[in-house]
């Protein structure tokens, strides 16, 4: 092995034009790949940069420096001196950047040797996920994976650059805090200084950037890692990075405008692409009421129809029960699908059962007339209002589900994704933003019988409706909003409450008696007492946001070093076991130990 | 209490200026002081940028608002809106920067009212730490701490605009990680998931930035937080921020020269002070012959001076011994202070002691002739050589310590810096940067009886110091470099191993096995297999850094949410007991409540 003594890089491989040619340049990077042709040897060498072809010539250059180059393996770590030069009209290759150049070897040194790899350092390889992560480092050797992460650098920057133009400071607050146990699990970390106390590790800094508002620094930012240790989805990690942002003496429009410049410029900057806005803003009422869903995905419409009035006071008693028990019948709308098999109906019928519905009806409205299993029940005008009402026409097909307004809503807003998606609805590049607002202040918990916040207990409720806060909680709304993009939440915040009554009030609302409360958020409604600014933020999934933006499925294509579904990395293979004199130091014992023990005695 | 409904705020306090005159503005902010002058009601009206004056004038608005102001008191929030103007010649105050202007006030809203706070909020008060640190939304609302977070918001900013210019990538590293007990402490995370097993916070991304230049992303940096479970001192904390960087295919030189460039630009851009480059650069050796410090400060001269050649020999048996058993004699010389007291001298020899030294001899040419506790041991002639040597004149002061090397450089060290404090030798303006160079690779653990990394054991040898790996490791000079500002480490790194045989070779030398090297560091070994390329890189300390920019004493003063010396959080009392319930689902108990319950039986 050599080294670079006496050699300098001075060009980068994918960087390499026309324009170049003549110049001698030092190049480092890796095999991609080695083909030899008579006396000639070709490599593709490979930086961050991207590729280029460099030639090595027998007759051109001295022994060594070819059996050298017959030594030469897919990633050997080298460093090539040599000149570039054009490629002849017929070895042009159109399909790389560099690919009418190559680079003619005068010197060649072998920084470092290497195993064959697991897998093809190259894109779309077709591994399991489990061997990448083993050998993340060669996993993020690949194209696409280099430029997830580079894009993910252009992104923070660009976030920083906008938010410190508009007057925003970065500012960190702690990783060792306080476990406040309201919503999601806490990471704890046990302290050795003071035995049988523990730290938390945050789930967001809400708390700290409320109490920056107070300290009067107006306005805020941090890009910060959260955490919550809840069982991993295909897009959760149990550490993620957060856009956390909060401002003082704003209304909500005018955090609201703020967060689409900030899009409209990220979008632009990487990966150049024109975000119009204003945003559409729909309240949280209407978004359930025609999408299903809270995140409603905008690039197509399909909306839900009530058609409860048209189909109510029959002899069919499924949706006559329903109705009278203050439940809805509605239906979604999907153009030219009469002739959906049968086989994919029931199919349909067990997926809205997922979604808590108790069944499925349709109507096809076909050249031969009116299919659906309700059909005996109405007579043609019936079928007629309600195809005048959705707009449905011949071949056209109403999916219908009756049921309380949630589940309908759910079930429905559910059913027409899959839809969408079934019948290719969707623009796969198509970027459509919007806000949803005015979310409930509260929702109702089955499980636990008490009203819970919907976002978080600091949610400022409108002041309109704080008359309700006692006598009617599920009518309160909130100064709260959704930044969605495509059906996906990616940010969300509120206007927080600045008034230390109000917050006892909602606290109060929530179960928390005034002990209680005080034992966890004192310090805070303490802080409320001296000059609290009015003040409201929103916090970004940076992970999901950038995984949005590099058109990935995963946001473990996003991340350098992500867990696995176990929370675990399998590279450095953490967690593990530990030292039993850390555990002593730290005045804690594992109960598995302890059961091995019992089991021993 | 009222809202800001309808009012907009247009501008900001502390930037009023006399060509706003006329204005009519909207100010929001927190009330400072008042003052009542007859008709006349004073406001110092305060926001995140500074001050300017609101005036209530009695006879020029309506009663209600005028009553409303006199109800204001220190740290209400306000809302105003007002025009500006100009202040009469013998108002003006030029203390202020809005001294010249005032506004008049003619709407107020009381946003919130306030308590009065613990303590004055304005600078250099007098008041507990720990006060400050549990009312920190109000210690924060000072000038002073204002500035110490924006500047220190700055500072990352332009470091991360530094950094992007040149081709870096900020790439997020994992905050749960494995725990290699090496060094410092671990804090630990217990795995719910993964019963039994534990994360560890990171002591720094290491491995990890190492890893990514095995992944070929070739200049990476990262301002991430470190946590080490230490003893706390003034300057350290549990949880420290981190600039951290790492390149490949570099020489020691090219990263020494590019992070000049950033203290160059961060220093003319944060704080206006020109840093020329490229610093100075001086080996271990020197530093610790010269300066007793690998972190010498250059504010000022004072050398460390070895006179064993010149009291060798002699009848005075206390530097005899010493020099026979291969230790040495030196001295500093203090210019002027051969007039210093008797029970200073006598402080002096307790100070030296704490560093190791059995004794302190001095020697003071004084007008009336040489005054030493040896004087009898030696001849004029001695004496005359030895003021020839260190430049000794008429008035000066020398101080000499003899012992073993490393003793007599570390107390004499220490000596030279309580001189330069207690002479006035330093310019607290000075701003001297150093590289010190060539550490070597081993200190020796005489509590350990091994040989243990002086960086740590991925730092690489010199080329030429490899044939003593084994046979004398003492010897082996490592390419690691530190960054010195005012004799405090502000950053410090290496050139890394990037062979896998060497790597492991260093591993044995510190008393590894293959097996527990492979057992703590296997995926990095492994990594070596596949081309890694040359790198190195270093580490800066942020909080520190900000710290000497912002003329602090104290690391707590430029941490928004900083620890107390017990590890702890007094704002939010972190870290705290925690319900048995998040205990049992991390299968841990606590050794603390085992007690309890062991006393209650």
């Amino acid at each position: 092995m050599e080294t670079l003594q006496g050699m300098k890089r001075d060009h980068h491989c994918g960087a390499l034009r026309k324009a170049d040619v003549g110049t001698e340049v030092v190049l480092c990077g890796w095999v991609s790949r080695r083909r030899d042709h008579g006396g000639l040897i070709f490599v593709d060498m490979r930086d961050r940069s991207g590729f280029v072809q460099v030639v090595f010539d027998e007759a051109a250059m001295n022994e060594g420096t070819f059996h050298k180059a017959e030594s030469l393996r897919n990633e050997f770590c080298i460093a090539v001196r040599g000149k570039v030069r054009a490629r002849s009209e017929e070895t042009i290759n159109p399909n790389i950047e560099t690919g009418e150049v190559e680079v003619v070897c005068a010197e060649l040194r072998i920084l470092n040797k290497a195993k064959t790899p697991p897998f093809y350092i190259q894109d779309d390889i077709d591994v399991d996920e489990k061997v990448r992560l083993k050998y993340r480092y060669l996993d993020l050797r690949r194209p696409e994976m280099q430029k997830n992460i580079i894009l993910r650098h252009r992104v923070t920057k660009i976030m920083r650059d906008y938010f410190d133009r508009n007057g925003f400071l970065e500012i960190e607050t702690p990783m060792l805090c306080k476990s406040t146990p309201e919503g999601a699990r806490d990471f704890l970390v046990p302290s050795r200084v003071n035995p049988g106390e523990f730290y938390a590790l945050p789930q967001s800094p809400q708390i700290f950037k409320q109490i920056l508002q107070v300290a009067g620094f107006e306005k805020y930012f941090q890009i910060v890692r959260c955490f919550r240790d809840e069982d991993l989805r295909a897009d959760r990690q149990p550490e993620f990075t957060q856009l956390d942002i909060e401002m003082s003496f704003i209304s909500q429009e005018d955090i609201l405008t703020m967060m689409e410049g900030m899009i409209k410029e990220l979008f632009k900057k990487a990966i150049d692409r024109d975000i119009p806005v204003p945003f559409e803003r729909m309240d949280w009422d209407t978004a359930m009421d025609k999408y299903g869903s809270d995140k409603p995905d905008l690039r197509f419409d399909m909306p839900l129809m009530d058609i409860s009035e048209y189909v109510k006071g029959s002899s069919f008693k499924v949706f006559n029960s329903v109705i009278e028990s203050g439940g809805m019948v509605k239906c979604i709308k999907v153009d030219g699908y009469a002739d959906i098999p049968r086989r994919r109906l029931d199919e349909l019928v067990k997926f809205v059962q997922i979604y808590g519905a108790k069944g499925l009806a349709w109507v096809q409205y076909t050249a031969e007339g009116i299919k659906s299993p309700f059909k005996k029940f109405y007579d043609d005008a019936t079928f007629a209002k309600i195809a005048e009402a959705t707009g449905a026409q011949t071949g056209d097909l109403l999916l219908v589900v009756a049921d309380k307004r949630l589940v309908v809503d759910t079930a429905l807003g559910q059913l027409r994704l899959e839809m969408g998606r079934e019948r290719n609805l969707i623009d796969p590049d198509a970027l459509r933003f919007l806000w949803v607002v005015d979310f409930p202040m509260y929702e109702w918990s089955d499980e636990e019988n008490r009203w819970k916040a919907m976002h978080h207990p600091f949610t400022a409720p409108r002041d309109e409706d704080i008359q309700y806060l006692k006598s009617d909680p599920g009518r309160v709304k909130a100064n709260a909003y959704d930044m969605v993009l495509n059906g996906v939440e990616i940010g969300g915040g509120s206007l927080r409450i600045y008034n230390a009554e109000l917050q006892e009030q909602v606290f109060e609302s929530l179960g928390l008696t005034p002990e209680q409360a005080h034992a966890k958020f004192g310090f805070m409604m303490d802080a409320f007492q001296y000059g609290t600014p009015p003040h409201g933020g929103l916090a970004f999934g940076l992970d999901r946001l950038v995984m949005l933006m590099a058109k990935r499925g995963s946001i473990r294509d996003v991340i350098a070093f992500p867990k696995n579904q176990s929370a675990r990395d399998v590279m450095s293979d953490a967690p593990s076991e530990v030292d039993p004199k850390q555990l002593r130091e730290l005045s804690i014992r594992t109960a598995v130990a302890k059961k091995k023990e019992a089991s021993k005695a």
